[in-house]
Parts: structure tokens; sequence; C-alpha cells
């Protein structure tokens, strides 16, 4: 039984996180952390969590809890782990850090765009973007995976596979995405509150989101050069879910004949299929078919489709998945389940739940 | 390994059997009955399946349903399956019925309030209503049973202890539900199109709802007399979820000093703990929390709590749960886990998804 | 043109007070009064507003407001008006006071259900309960009025003909509420989130509520007897409106003949059209149509019809308003019509917006 | 006293239009027609307007209605007025067609995407576009108004002065739209019910939506040559409201140096500026501030603004207003004014109902 604690138990990925955990059959939570709660039962914050979770909440001491549990998940505000971690920490527990703390390799990128001084910016190498899709292997042997943020996530997924395989332009990806309120988080903040999102829909962090350096990397590597994009998130009067709707110009591949030629859907279809025709949890939606939020909420999937338009010989593609778990605690799961060298899908299999 | 069958499949209900059967680990679907959808592929029509569920649906021929499968669940209108059962059916396999037809004792009940004739009287007597925390050893034995509505078994579990104990006036009690959009069920119509129901409230069928009747038969064996009362539903914009709030009026009853008094708090709970405190999907909520119908979403909960008003001498009795999970499928596979003699809850632990 | 100052114009009945004011022919507001703006832009606060309102918020001064205004609404937290108000502004100006401060007319019960001393208990008597349908002719003289609260607002008008009229007995009333969100005001609470309220429904200040004695001690005089009942408000996830559906027992009337009998459903429909028959803002619904508050929004009406319960003998009414028109700033500006005599509908001729 | 009839006037932008022109000093509706609802009140329809329309719903006839009334909005299926309209109707009535029919100026086009043959092709060229902002003089001379779609009014304002300015690269647009879904329409279909939409984002349309022609069409005039674009639809959880996010390359222009530069924000600005300062419904929102569709709420406004963003050289263009108003009777009634010779904004002066 894998002893499992968690900071930050009662923001939204935690809490989901706490849900994920209770289910899965190889793991105990030995530690619920909560700054705001401390001493307080979890049910009391939770109270979903009525007579399944009977603990109360303690503080966010992570020497102690590393000697207790064998793996800490941060749900934690950006530079907290970074602030605290140690080796003395790694020698002893695995982490999967869920703020951006690890995300990003280059120290001075996530410095500009966070705001914050690096505290611990020795970790920054060691540390595994746990997009378990694509670094599945690094993943495994990791003592700390920065588990990926849940635009990026849904971003990267979408995009990844044309990009690698030279089907886009690099230059031209634009992604316009849509996020339900659960990833504002449960700050009691009056932008966030139901009569002020409710009926309402806008964009925020234009031209400026803190994800944006975190795709922009991630599809660099995909690349094979520096990429730069848009990148323009929306708040949704939902609860949860994420949708992208990423547009970019399609490049002339080789044909069969030796010609040069815009990709078929058919060729598009193959290239997404060659990369996730085996993976458990991104589907790629048969022709035709938009990703929808509602068809993956509370589950671990990422559904991907595309379509062609001749006409502006643009492609557009989508990716939908619901933000608290495959955007957060359900691949912090399935990261934890590679690192410990458990069946990647435990505890994951995750019926979507409609209406 | 158990085959079930669903008649039914594409309703918002059946479509939760399915969501519940795929996760258990006892019982396999073997037959995916939609009229409205014959030959089409079942995840096509509920795209959340997509790559779990790869079945066509199929007719509702229940003759050749009875050979193949060793239970049959109808989330069909009312009606249908009193007009199709027949002994020879009863007599291969056990029926989970969520409609309404064999709930009601009284024939003539069933066909003033439904307005429709009954076909097969002949199976009302035998068959079993299941609400398991009540009638759990009937159920065990049971070819038939009859799953309860969903607004009756909120309302039942909710004031059921204290009707049967004699602290409330069975003359007195009002219930005023209010329910979620999918118990309005997939039919397209103009009522339940998203901006007919959105940043609306509404009560319909006042005085003359279909539940009464159901209602009232189940509280009048608590009450060990007729019981006559009003229900009042309300249709609420979120999709799932039941709260109903009753109120009665205390009785006195002998206290430890021989006197008659009203009931404390004390003993008000120690009667519904009487009752629930071993019942695993019951929850009696803590002093003062009142329920909350997204504690209970995508489980098989019921919460119930209580408040008294020393002023006016009533009881103000609260219950939540989530009409498509206990008060639909959840039920019915709670009742196929009783009758087939597995865990009562096996497939169904399931935790609440919040927010 | 009478000028207006608005004290807690950045509340949500402040703001709708703005949105009303603005369309109306005589009125021009001089000060929008928001402690926590002060100096700020109120376009910069609701950004509705943009091009429409080019004040600054300014702070809550009185008395110096008093010197500038003809008329001041105060739309401010309980205690607040009672704690500054004297003769010297009363002499200067009238005062619409949305908060509670004046509706009850026993200080002892307001200073028990609201927990604060009353600091000017000496105007109480004076003030007169803005619920305009029935307090008409003395609203026009009133130097004060006490805005009713939202849930008062719609419980008084749905039940109150009956009650005088001596259809029900008064000592079988049961009000249960539903309301928006917007009535729990725009305070950063946890408990207000987008992700906290919606998909779900509960009740709160069960037995408790603050409404209970302003609504018992209206309906008191109805019955020309003290009054007790139970009132039960619960959170819907919409923005505005309030539905009420509230219960009695019939009481047996004089008929033509002589004999007494239940009331018929047209005794009952010709007590409300009595009252409502001439009145605006009351729509007495046609006979089956059960009031939706989405008909009201952004109205000044409220609807009201009833359903007859033979089997029962009780009588279920219904009320459906929008909590921030009719059981705020509409009727504050209706009673502000009242005392200055102007027209009572001047500005509130708002046809309701649907969808 | 301007007599308006309304051919489909049960539908949503129907609705819309007769609670505009109710509030109207100047007209008065005479005919209320809508096929589904011939002689029913059209208060039964819509409870709203209980007591405020008494009228009975009249069947499509257009001859007849061209007798009795100064002005005939059609808000009907795509090809119905294309089928029915003739010369001697437009010389007795002015026509508002809030349908597509003539908005298009290639009929080849409108048949190609409409996937319908046009039945009266010769009113195209005497048909004007009434995107009031931009046709205003052509408006109050034509007798055939086509009324634009909601999705182009949008989009065209929010890009229309960049690109006529030369400030954008025409090659390089790509729209991101979301829309409530009043828009829909209020067809009884599955896809729109309630559960379907709630908690859902989906794009819709893909590469293939309706509105694109017209868009690009508009466009092209402002660029002076043809504009191909993406145009992607999605479908928000809300009742009303369009919110535009528009992506477009920057073209280098001549600075006040002589050199040739990226435009800043300023130049940005105050090309905004030079085309709205004095447009009574877009309001360029200030610096920073994005557009929200509930400011606009139930008004006639269209909120634009904008962000560069330097490291890839675009521009952000956002647009928000209410798709039924502006995006449809709004504008529909904007246009009527023009033609009538009365003020723009009479009976526009809508205030945006928040919350």
């Amino acid at each position: 039984m894998i002893k499992a604690g968690i900071i930050g138990a009662t923001g939204y990925a935690g809490g989901e996180l706490v849900r994920i955990l209770t289910g899965h059959k190889d793991v105990e939570i030995k530690w619920y952390g909560s700054r705001s709660y401390i001493d307080q039962k979890y049910a009391g914050v939770y109270q979903n969590m009525f007579r399944i979770v009977e603990d109360i909440c303690k503080d966010d001491n992570l020497k102690e809890l590393a000697e207790q549990v064998d793996v800490i998940f941060t749900a934690t505000p950006q530079g907290f782990l970074a602030s605290v971690l140690d080796e003395e920490i790694l020698a002893k527990v695995k982490v999967v850090d869920l703020s951006a703390d690890y995300r990003i390799k280059d120290v001075s990128i996530y410095e500009k765009w966070y705001g914050i001084e690096h505290k611990s910016p020795q970790f920054i190498k060691e540390a595994v973007y746990g997009l378990c899709e694509i670094n599945r292997e690094a993943v495994k042997g990791a003592r700390l995976v920065a588990n990926p943020g849940c635009y990026p996530t849904c971003s990267t997924l979408s995009v990844y596979p044309l990009l690698k395989e030279g089907l886009i332009d690099p230059s031209t990806i634009i992604i316009d995405a849509k996020s339900g309120t659960s990833g504002a988080g449960r700050g009691a903040k009056v932008a966030n509150l139901y009569c002020e999102v409710n009926e309402n829909i806008k964009a925020y962090g234009v031209a400026n989101h803190r994800h944006t350096p975190e795709i922009e990397e991630q599809l660099s590597y995909a690349a094979g050069e520096p990429v730069l994009l848009n990148f323009t998130p929306h708040l949704v009067p939902m609860n949860r879910g994420i949708l992208i709707t990423a547009y970019a110009s399609l490049k002339e591949v080789a044909q069969a004949d030796g010609s040069f030629a815009l990709p078929t859907k058919e060729q598009v279809r193959a290239t997404y299929e060659k990369y996730y025709a085996k993976e458990k949890f991104v589907r790629v939606l048969e022709d035709g078919v938009c990703p929808e939020t509602k068809w993956v909420e509370g589950s671990n999937f990422v559904d991907v489709n595309f379509k062609i338009d001749p006409r502006t010989k643009r492609i557009i593609m989508m990716g939908a998945m619901d933000n608290l778990v495959k955007g957060a605690a359900g691949q912090a799961v399935q990261n934890m389940n590679l690192m410990f060298g458990l069946p990647e899908s435990e505890g994951l299999e995750l019926v979507p739940m409609f209406p």
C-alpha cells in the first residue's frame, strides 16, 4: 500500500485527488494538508466526503510528511514547493507537484511570467514534465514530477502529433481555450462569484497568460525549433471542462507519388493514430465528431479531433478534457502510477458522467 | 458473470445504468435496447462511452432478451413492461423495472393517476417495491422488483423513521421537492430546452403529480394508517439532484419521566440513527448541516437531516440524492445485487463528485 | 427633477437601482455611495454602465448627502441606517431604506432575530412598511419608508388576500421559498462562488431566517391575530428570481345557500381579483398556469396563482418575482414615485426579458 | 404611429422584437405571425407578455399583412421570405428581414452555403445590408433591409476599422466565436435540451458555418480585396450573448517619422475611435478591459476592445453583444428607425442588466 500525502487538499484540485485516490486500491491517504483548515475535519469542508474520509486537516510541514509517506502531491500556490523542497525530502519520498514550479526548464522564463524568484532552481533539470503520453519513460524513473498545467495538457496533446510530424507550420499556431470555473480555484474573489460568472463569457489573460510559455516549450520540443504562439483562455459558466480550439496552417507534405501537397484528412488521422492509437486516455474521435467537455466529465480522457479547411489551408484542432482530472488530479495519479510501477490506469478507470 | 439487458438504454436513466454497470465487476451488459436508435452504435448516441462500449443498439424484444440474459432492466415509459411481461419471461430472468408499472399495489390507483389500463395486474402482488433500506429481505427473493420513483425514494427515506416511530402527525405531511432537469427525460420538448429551463424555477404537477400516491402508499405502511399528503415538485436549472423539504407537526411522545412532550433534537436523531446507522447509502448528516444535492452527485447516497421549529412545533425534514443514481439506476443495481446475492454495494462505491 | 442619492450603490440591489433610475425620466442620480470603491469610477465596477454613468463613487456621509438630494436610497447592511439616521436628516430628505432596520414594529423582535441593538427605535413607528399594494396611502405621506424584504414581498402578496378574507387557517401556513443567488449579495464568500452554487440546491436558514418575523408581522395584520409560520428559503443556481410555494389549510366559508363549505376555485380566484385586479404589478395568472421566475425577470411584476387540493383540503399558493426588482430596487422606486406624487409605475414599465 | 407586423413572432428573435417594440413609443404591433400557434394567445406562448400583449397569433400571409402595416419584420427560416416576396409587397411596405435571404450579394454563394435555391434573386441587389454603423445612409433609403446575422454583426464590427485602415493582414484573420443557446432557436431538438447544453461547451459548424461567407463579404468590402477566413462558433451554456475573439497579423504602417513599424496601442485605439467615437451602440472599452457578454445583456451595445501581442506580432480583437438584441431584434429596430426617419436609438435605450 502506497502512503500518500496531499498538500493543498482543500482546493478543487486537492479535493479531486482525494476523490480519485479514495478509489485507488493501492493507495492510502495519510495526510490531508490544508493550511486554511488545520484541525478541522476534512469532511466538514467537503461534505461529499462525509463518512468516506474521517481525517482531520493538517498543516503543510513537508519535512514531517516526508517521514510518513511514500509520495507527496502538492496542489499549492506557485512558489510554495520551490521554497521548501530540498534534497533531504527528495531522498525520502517521490513528489508530484501540481503547481508550475518545475514545469519550465528555463528559470528566467518562469521568473518573468510568474513574477517570483525561483528558490530551488537546482531541481528544475531533474524534474520530469509529467505529460505521460509523451514522457512516459522518463516519468517512470523520476523522483520529482512537474504535473502539467490544465491548458498545456489539452493544448499539447491536441497539437503535438501534427507538429512533430511536420504537418503544420509552427509559426502559425493560435490556441483559443475555454475553461470551466473550477480552474479559477476556490479563493473567495468577487470575480468568481456565481452571479459574476453565470450567464457570461469573457477572455482573460489575453497575450499574457502564464500557461503560454509552458505550451510553447512543449511544442518547441515537438517542432524541433522555438515556437511562439497565441494562447487566449476564456472563462465559461460551467464547473468543469476545458476545450481548446487550435488553428494552424497546413504544410505541404510528400505524397505517395513524390509530389508535394497539403495533407489529406486520412493522412492527418493516421498521424494522430500513430501517436494515440494505443493510448488509453487519448481518444481520437470519429470523423466529423467535435469534442465536447461533457463527454469526458469526471474522467481522465482527452478527446481530440480536427477539421481541415481547404479554403484557407488551415487545420482546426480540437481537444476536450476535464480540467480537474486529466488536467490536474487524474494526471497526477497517472504519473504516480508510472513512478511506482503500477498499471498506468489504476484508479483511473473513471467512466465519464452524462449528463 | 451476470448477463444483463437494458431496455431503454438511451434515456438518461438507461445511460446511467450503462455507466454504473460498466464499472460493476460481476456484470456484463449483453443488450442495449433502444427503439429510437436500433442498429446505431451506442457510443454514437452517448459519446462519453466512446471506446468503452462497442455495442449496437437493439430493439426491445423481451422474449428474445429473456433467453440471453440473467437480468433485465426496463427504463421504459409507463405501461410498456405491463403490456409485455408474462410468466414465461419471469420464469427465465429477473426483472428490475424502473417504470411505475408495479410500484402501486392498488391497480385502480395506478390506473387513475397514470390514466392508462394496467395490462398485467396479476404480477403486481408479486412485485417487490425495491426500496432496499426498507424491503431488503423481500428484494432478495424477488423475481420482479419495482424500482422506486426518484421523488418517492428521497421522500420516503427522509420521512419514514419519524412516521414509523410515531414522532410526527401523518395528517400534516407536506413535501416540497426540487429536481434537476434530467428527471424530465431526454424527450425533445420545448419546455425542456436549455433556454426555457435555465435561469428559471417553477412548480409543476401541483396537487396531481403521479409520484404522490406512491409516496402515500409507502408512508401509509410506516404510519399504519392511510396517509394523504401534499407533494409539490419543482424544476431546477441543474442536471442532476433531488432535494426534498418535508414538513410535519411533531407529536408529543413519552419522556423518560413518564410525561409527554415534543421530541427533542436528540430523540429525533436517535430515531434516524435507529434506522440508518448501519445503512451504507443513507447518511444522517451532523447537527446543523443541511443536505445539498451537490454533495451526493454521481453517488448512491441519500443525505438526510432535520430541524425542529419549537415555535410552530413542526419539524422540517430534508433529503438530497442524485435522481439518476439512488433515484434510478443506482438503486436498480442495488436491487440487482440483493437479488443475486452479491454484496449490496458492489459497483456502487461511487464517490460523489465535487464540484 | 428629483435628485437622488444611493448609499450602497455597488451592491446588486444598488446596481439595480442605478439601472432603473437611469431610465426614470424624473430622477437624476447625484450620489453613488460605495464605501468599498470611493473615488473609483462607478462604471469601472459595473462595466454595463460604461458610457451611461460617468460618476465617481463617494462615501456614505448621510448628512452631506441630505443637503444635496431629495431622496436617499439606502441599500446597506442591517444596522447602518439605524445608526446614522436622525431628525435633521429626515427633515430634509425622504428616505427609502432597503435594509431591514425599520420593517419590524416590535424592536425586541428585530433585535432578537438580527442580533444587533437598534440605535434609533424612535423612528420605527413613523416608518411606513413600503408594500405599495397594501400600504399605498400611508406610503404617499411618508418621510421614511421601510422597503420590504425580497421574500416577504413575494410571500405576503401571495398569501395576503386569502388570509384577509378568512379563506385559510392562519395556524397552518408553510412557505417554502426558492431564490436566485443575487439575493446572497456581492460579498466575496466561498459559499457564493460559482462552483459551490452551480449544479446545486440547498435549504438554508431553516427555522431561523430573519425574514420570518417580517412575514409573520404582515400576515398577522391580514389575519387580525398573531401568525406563526414556517419559512424555508432555498438557494437556486440562477442569478435572479424568487419563487414561493405556500401551503395552508382551507377554511369552510359561507356559500350562497347559507351552508358552509370549502371555497371553490372560483371563490379563491375572485378573492385574489378583489385585491389585485387593478394592480399594475401583481398579475393573477390564468387557471392552471404556474408562476415561473423567468416570466418576470427584469420587471416589477409579481405573478401569483394557486391550486386547491380537494384530497387534503389544502391550497397551494405560488408567487414569482424578480428579487432585485419588485423584491428590492423596483419596489423602492415604486415607493419613491408614491412619496413624490408621480405616477406609480413611472420608470417601472419594464417588460420581462425572455429568455 | 408606425404599424408593424412580425412574421415568426414566437421564435426567440421574434419574441425579442415584441419586447423591444412594446417599449417603442412610435410603433404599434398589429400582427403577431406564428404558423405554429395560429389562433392562440400570444401571451399564452410567452407568459412574460401576460397583460402586456392581448393579441392572438396569426398566420404568415404577407400579402394581407402588407395591406395593414407599414413595416414587416420577418424572423423566419432561410428561404421563406425569398419564396414569397414580390414587387407588390415591396411597393406597399418596408421589410426588415432577419433571415439570411438577402444578405449575400452573390446568389451562387448563398445557394451553395445554404443548400437551397433562391426564389427571388431580383431583390438581392436592392436589399441593403443593415449593419447600421457601416451602411447608415443606404439603410435610410431602403425598402428592403437584410438584417445582419448575429455572428457577422459582432465579427464585422470588431474587425472592420483595422482592416479598412490597413492595420491587419486580411489573409491571416481567424475568428473564434462563442454564443449563448438562444442562437440555436426554439426548435425542440435533443441537442438543445437543457441537460445536453448545460455544463458543456463544444465547437460546431467548424469550417462550414453559414455565417462565414457573410462575414467574408463584409470584410472584403473593408479590405478592398477578397477575404477568406476561419470562423469557428461554439455553443456556451448561457441564454444570451455572443463573444468573438479574432486574431490577425499586424501590418507595418507608416509612422510619424516616415519609417514603417507595427502599429502601437495608441494607433490602434485611435483607429477604433475614428469609426466608433460617435456611435451610440458601439463602445470601445478602456485599455485592458476585456468585453464580457454579461455587460451588454438585454441592450443594443456591442463592446469592443483589443490586445496587441508584440511577441507574435498579432492583434487579438474582441467583441461582445447580446445576440438577440444587436444581433437580431435590436438591430432590426435600429434599421427600422433609420428607414422611417426616427432617431436611431428610439426604443433602444436599453440599459444592460446585471447580474
